[in-house]
């Protein structure tokens, strides 16, 4: 039996190319009991990507009509196209005391972070500002996409004091096994244990002492 | 290269035969660059024990001799004797960027808190009172002894908020892996990261965006 809580929101951001959903993945597959949010977005699917799985993919007329009845913890338009975290589906999991894993760039991370104070942000960082540029060179995007992800990147970087923890991908089994260790940890963390069960399981019961 | 950051004091405390000491060897074991913070003590030497490696074992005189010099970050009467924990020898391990595991009852971490509060505050709970008392009854410990310990840990276990982390150790395997995923994870703290080095590779390098 463990120790009883409520679920934790567990937010991570990353400069594009940082290595933030391999990362995500690997947490997911190694951790139970964290599930990952699953966005609704105006872009198209890239091959591979199922939609209920990856996104949800829909037209921007769906998306608006759901900003509109307020559906989203947050939406941002990133580059060309908008995305949106379903709030409903977010404090659903929480309050069944699962932990959602929220993946999501600088603006939504703050926009989250008002309204659920008691998530807990990660940033990843790349090795280095110049093992970014190479990584983006790499996987062939194009000079003015790397241009407009790095000036980004600068941008999102100096945002990195809103976060509570900072994870830097130079060794990628390292850095995973870092953010498994933030999961872990914040699990015991004494403000997320359920009072109720600790002061009736250890303080309370005078039969016990 | 790591991201450069201070020394973290980590304060772990838990009642007489919650396991604290086990945890605390395989802790020091698993992760690299963290040291034990070796007490002062009136009491004398259990069989194995060594002079300067568990303990230092010295008179009342001389403990007393420093408490007037106000050598130590803590003291405190436990029981028949008297425990101090050297004040320099922290300072001066964090200052080098080690980090401390300091082993010690609640009385002493919350004097330790008044001057470390940037430190990490961990209780480590047995998995419920009664097995704390059979584990007690296993060990041999007097009837008396266990009386004044079950009321002790009764006592301590109320200061539980004062602590950051909440380690239930029902299953030593599961409490083990838990300690050392709080130390991995504090070690990527925001607040602990050296802004200047971040800033250095990150942020303030015109030549590198």
């Amino acid at each position: 039996m463990a120790i009883e809580r409520r679920g934790i929101l567990f937010v991570v951001s990353a400069p594009s190319g940082a290595g933030k959903t391999t990362l995500c993945k690997e947490l997911v597959a190694a951790i139970p009991g964290v599930h990952s949010s699953i966005s609704y977005t105006t872009r198209k699917p890239r091959p591979g990507e199922v939609h209920g799985r990856d996104s949800y993919f829909v037209d921007e007329g769906a998306f608006q009509d759901m900003v509109q009845r307020n559906d989203f913890a947050e939406s941002a338009r990133v580059y060309d196209h908008f995305y949106g975290t379903p709030r409903q589906a977010l404090t659903d999991m929480m309050e069944k005391g699962l932990d959602v894993l929220l993946e999501i760039d600088t603006q939504g991370a703050m926009q989250i972070k008002k309204k659920f104070s008691d998530g807990v942000y990660i940033y990843i960082l790349p090795p280095s500002i110049d093992v970014l540029r190479t990584r983006l060179i790499q996987r062939g995007d194009a000079p003015e996409d790397i241009q407009r992800r790095m000036q980004k990147a600068r941008q999102e970087i100096l945002n990195y004091r809103e976060y509570d923890y900072i994870v830097r991908n130079e060794d990628l089994k390292q850095a995973s096994q870092e953010l498994q260790a933030i999961l872990q940890a914040e699990r015991t963390r004494t403000k997320r244990v359920d009072i109720g069960w600790l002061e009736r399981n250890f303080i309370t019961d005078p039969t016990s002492i």
